[in-house]
């Protein structure tokens, strides 16, 4: 079947995910659910500890066995330890079959490789997968379905009852022995616990795991004592140094610079832009830039961010610093400054339901102004990918690019319009996960295409001297340096889903295939 | 059926309600059991605002209809409008057979007794009910069942399912435009919104009234957006000066200091009192006046207190502002020195389910060291009755009672053995709210009685210089003053039941007879 944005939805994947084809990111404004809840083991005694001894004998008061969900958060990011620790005790008791549920997984988690091959781990459901993790599954090693979901998706898809996480683990900076955890002091400060809140809130078990015990209560708690089994304290929950790794780098290639420079240049010319407004930005060496020429541009003018959303890194902090934006609303900290605006009063926390799940009754994504995202392709349809590389592997992750494309009154992805001799504008995405119909303006280094669905934003900018084309001249001009690229080939063999934020099929991944020149 | 603090539930009752008969304070410790979950009507636009233009548009919108339950929470006390404010409306629409489930309700609701009379309400659930609602419940006016449930016992009715809240209004003194609300603030400043939290999390529908509309985003939010549908502001919801009056007085009457003398004795000779102990108390005039003298011993001997714990009142506060104590946990402010006090950072709210409910993971109260309390009557068997007055007549609220009593290390109840010229301690009380079995200690101004269960206590005291009695020369020194009173006499129609915090039944409730003298 194919689904709103052209992809062919085989009948046997819709058949064996009991999912329907993506209809149009509004589908479901509106629909009516009953929401799910917690197994949940009541405690009316006075005993006052819910500390065990360690990750197995937690494990064994939890009932872990074959086949069985695990929740977990990624908060750390390629400093996290606990996946592995508790994953690696799972294996030492010979458990098979586990679906891993977790917020996001990197290069920190490449060791679950071999537990994947070995039956392990069945199944990932997942932002996305960077390092081997997404290699293995894109070679077919996962013998379940890898389900690839937005931050917001995740939410929905627990607190609808569709996946049910029967143990979540929740590495807690700082944590009580009654399990009110808090993302910040401790020797492993990763600043929020914002992804992980939903699994406290619908698992059947909830295992608090810290390096920091302090003294009841630890308020004000991220996560209630309210919603946690047990507590376990153990040497080292994660590196926060490694937080900073991968993603989250300030620039000074000239390339990005300058698509910086047009998309701040975009923003300030838009109606959206005036006192008041609100922003969020990717961790993308662009989009960092652009919010550091757009602090200048707001202070000349006088301009205040009313609040700003993220996923924060320091440029977005030093607005608040700076007095230059009234609230930061946080789910996740890429860089350490970021970790410790945490303590100002005006940077709060939000759960990752209150930040950009579609099925509740309003996230703040849908008060955004403006988003500023990255892409590793986009297509004339203005379909972006930000999954699977040009190569046909998995490499990175949804994160909250759909939720926030579709929330904001003004999505703008940054791209150069080459990644090295690949064109990053080209006719059709290899995998969609954001369908263009929220996507309003895609900015190159050689042009900027606004959305033809937004003629409001053409007619904003048509004095404006920047150096607008379609989105096609952006795809032909690509083409025109490194020629059209080869399709990718892949096997037929889907090993994986790209999930909607909504719950329905965006598109399928297939496993990669050695590719085979067309003349041969 | 005789349950297990020795009242007959009838059969019939058990029947009608689906319920059980109370089997003690801990039988329900390990339970297991599915938390429901809310019908949510998805929000997946930017349109951004929630603002509706009255309350009977808001009624519309959100479907009422006759047989719904309406939920409501009293932070407000005697200054509540917002109750009135909406039956008015729904009395005005015609709307029949509606059932008000509130964490309680008092004589700023006596107009809804007309409503009761003409069938508009034919149920009422509560944590009790003062003024002339409880009189007509008493005098068998309301169609159905009154239900008096502890603030834990609501929590976990709403949560597990057995009480559906069809829609949810909740009185914010500060509101943005998409839902986010904060009990402080605004012009009626109460504090908190502990109560009103569980209606947030599972009614179908969430109502924010208000009469301060602030920016977006209204954050640190008490309630999320995420759980509300609709925003109606109005001129006000509240008057916070009326906060205070009933339930919290400070005392100059000697007996009463004198009983608080006691207790402060009792508390500084348990085992419990060191540093780092755990202490909450009610906001009778004894009570507030023993943490007033608690406070001097423990700066004499240079004790903190790690945390307190309630229903807060400025004796509470002043703990904090005298840095004696490290922590208050608010579930709702008695005064308006504690609402004022509600900024401090060391000051926490938070919500009845973890305050108090007994169907969660581990309730605040499970960690208190002492709890303080006050009684209508006491009986030989140290159960409590806080509802029913002596005359028979509904006239209290079960409040925290039995959920601190069964969470506390240490229960001290304070009653003066006489209340005017009804004993206060007798054989058998009108009403059980609480079990015996949670309560420790009960303090009289004739003397002191510990619960033959505490041996431990018993022991503790056996070098301390207080007027200890047993429970039984209490009584008879009562009844030796004032006589042995006649029973209250009812009819058989019961009119309400006082449900344990487990959802079993504690006792029944009959509706009164007009006293016929037994020698007739």
């Amino acid at each position: 079947m194919i689904n709103a944005v052209g992809r062919e939805i085989p009948e046997e994947i819709l058949k064996q995910t009991g999912k329907q084809p993506f209809m149009g990111v509004h589908h479901f404004d509106g629909y009516e659910y009953k929401k799910d809840g917690p197994v949940t083991k009541c405690v009316i005694n006075s005993e006052g500890s819910k500390l065990v001894e360690s990750i197995h004998d937690v494990l064994v008061k939890c009932g872990i066995k074959d086949g069985m969900t695990l929740g977990f958060h990624h908060h750390f990011r390629e400093g996290d330890y606990v996946v592995n620790m508790v994953m690696e005790e799972i294996h030492k008791m010979g458990i098979k079959d586990i679906t891993i549920c977790a917020s996001s997984l990197g290069k920190a988690h490449d060791k679950l490789v071999d537990m994947i091959e070995d039956g392990t781990i069945v199944g990932i459901q997942s932002s996305g997968v960077r390092g081997k993790i997404g290699q293995a599954i894109s070679e077919g090693k996962l013998k379940g379905l890898a389900i690839m979901r937005s931050h917001g998706g995740r939410v929905r898809a627990i607190e609808s009852g569709e996946v049910r996480i029967d143990i979540a683990f929740i590495g807690a900076p700082t944590c009580d022995d009654y399990g009110n955890c808090r993302g910040i002091g401790g020797k492993s400060d990763c600043g929020v616990l914002s992804y992980s809140m939903v699994d406290a809130d619908y698992a059947d078990k909830v295992v608090a795991i810290t390096d920091c015990l302090v003294p009841f209560p630890n308020f004000p708690a991220h996560i209630s004592m309210t919603k946690v089994d047990y507590v376990v304290v153990v040497d080292e929950i994660g590196n926060p140094d490694k937080i900073a790794t991968g993603a989250a780098k300030p620039t000074s290639d000239m390339r990005k610079l300058m698509m910086a420079d047009y998309c701040t240049q975009f923003v300030v010319n838009t109606p959206y832009f005036k006192d008041g407004f609100s922003y969020q930005t990717g961790v993308g060496g662009a989009s960092i830039a652009s919010t550091i020429s757009l602090a200048k541009i707001m202070k000349e003018r006088n301009i205040r961010m009313r609040f700003g959303v993220g996923g924060l890194t320091k440029p977005m902090c030093d607005l608040l610093e700076n007095g230059q934006v009234d609230a930061l609303l946080d789910t996740q900290d890429f860089d350490l400054n970021a970790v410790e605006s945490v303590i100002n009063p005006r940077h709060f926390r939000i759960s990752a339901g209150e930040y950009a799940d579609p099925f509740n009754k309003g996230a703040v994504v849908n008060k955004l102004d403006f988003v500023i995202l990255a892409a590793l392709e986009v297509d004339v349809k203005f379909n972006c990918n930000v999954v699977v590389g040009s190569d046909g592997v998995i490499t990175g992750a949804q994160g909250g690019h759909p939720d926030t494309a579709a929330g904001a009154k003004c999505t703008i992805v940054i791209s150069p319009l080459l990644q090295g001799r690949i064109p990053a504008i080209c006719t059709d995405v290899t995998t969609v996960t954001t369908p263009g119909e929220s996507v309003d303006v895609v900015i190159t280094d050689y042009g900027i295409a606004i959305n033809p669905l937004r003629q409001d934003l053409i007619e904003a900018m048509k004095d404006v001297d920047l150096p607008f084309k379609t989105i096609e001249e952006l795809r032909d001009i690509a083409y025109s340096i490194v020629g059209e690229p080869e399709r990718v080939q892949f096997e037929d063999k889907i090993v994986g889903i790209i999930e909607s934020r909504d719950g329905t099929v965006m598109d399928v991944v297939r496993q990669i295939k050695k590719f085979e020149f067309s003349g041969e």
